[in-house]
């Protein structure tokens, strides 16, 4: 069975549990816990597994895959007969990639936990002004995502069903409400989240539904 | 003709520049300087390209594609004919992407210049914090990037031919070189670079020789 090292807040995490969910690939979850124990991705077994010591990792038939967005293209392509995250139409793939990738790149990594530690541990940055940065990259993030779906017909990002970008979405959103983002401004990404929000694949992978939520 | 909204010194343009190069694509370079006139890469027209304001864009048959990673995976799909960057076995093209992942998710997007400017003037972060940040991101991501090259034979980041992971490292040398970081440590790394190094495609795609080098 697959395993995915999971910890039930990481965003990166939470997109491959909902395409995992969506390609109704059954797996066996293994928590690392980002802050016990001095954060358990730094232990020598888990850097063996990702020497960059973030979550996700998956295996699957012996083999470690690391990075969320690869994992997912794995997916599609060693399970072809499951759900598709991504359909046919090279166009349409490169605007799927496009937008998981504004998630991905330009938001989500700016705003990593360990990103967020250095702020405060290195140059000393209160969390008032942690907050501030963290709201200020997902706004930046948000406002070009919103003009993006706001040209696209459908009820998920891109479409009538889901796909990875809409397996990133999700969790930045998670994020964005966590830190109080204001989201009024973004109908078009609220809608997207409510077309989720009415499927399993995507309510189950939810960190409040995962094992190792605190 | 294909046309690539470009600056000399964006690595992700440079990923860019690099696979079109190795597939034989010819190309217009567009530059959008990210420092003249307050930065072009915030111009309305610009946004109307590129709504998050970032290079490189790519335009093909009148459409516009964004994303370095996205933009390297169209062209694969879209000019099959061409020298491929991604290999047909699953597991291996898991690996060149989650290469390239490591660096354009982890590593580039914490020291792009939108987040050192966020640095400099929103947290009134000095020129050597700034620095250490910068030199610490490239140091996080190649001390791991050495450990998966270093268990990697082969002349390139996976194999005796160049991939997508390739077109990714070689950006990201050029931006550690230019930061004084000590590559010594990273004998792989450095190896792999010494065979891009050989090749025109590689050459013709350097920051210097581009038509916008300041």
């Amino acid at each position: 069975m697959i395993k995915l090292y999971s910890y039930f807040r990481s965003s990166a995490a939470y997109r491959v549990r909902i395409a995992l969910n969506l390609k109704a690939l059954p797996y066996e979850s293994i928590p690392v816990h980002l802050l016990n124990n001095g954060g358990e991705q730094h232990s020598a077994h888990y850097e063996s597994i990702n020497p960059i010591k973030l979550v996700p990792s998956l295996v699957d038939s012996e083999q470690i895959f690391t990075q969320s967005l690869a994992i997912m293209e794995y997916l599609e392509e060693a399970y072809p007969d499951t759900t598709s995250l991504l359909p046919e139409e090279v166009n349409v793939r490169a605007n799927i990639r496009a937008i998981s990738q504004m998630i991905a790149c330009d938001i989500h990594p700016v705003n990593n936990l360990r990103v967020l530690q250095y702020l405060n541990k290195q140059l000393d940055i209160d969390e008032t002004h942690r907050n501030d940065w963290y709201r200020h990259w997902i706004t930046v993030g948000f406002d070009a995502l919103e003009k993006v779906l706001a040209k696209q017909p459908g009820k998920f990002c891109i479409g009538d069903t889901p796909t990875m970008a809409d397996c990133c979405l999700i969790p930045q959103i998670y994020n964005a409400k966590r830190f109080n983002v204001h989201l009024d401004d973004y109908p078009h990404i609220l809608s997207v989240e409510a077309s989720c929000k009415e499927l399993p694949a995507f309510i189950q992978a939810e960190p409040e539904k995962q094992p190792d939520m605190a």
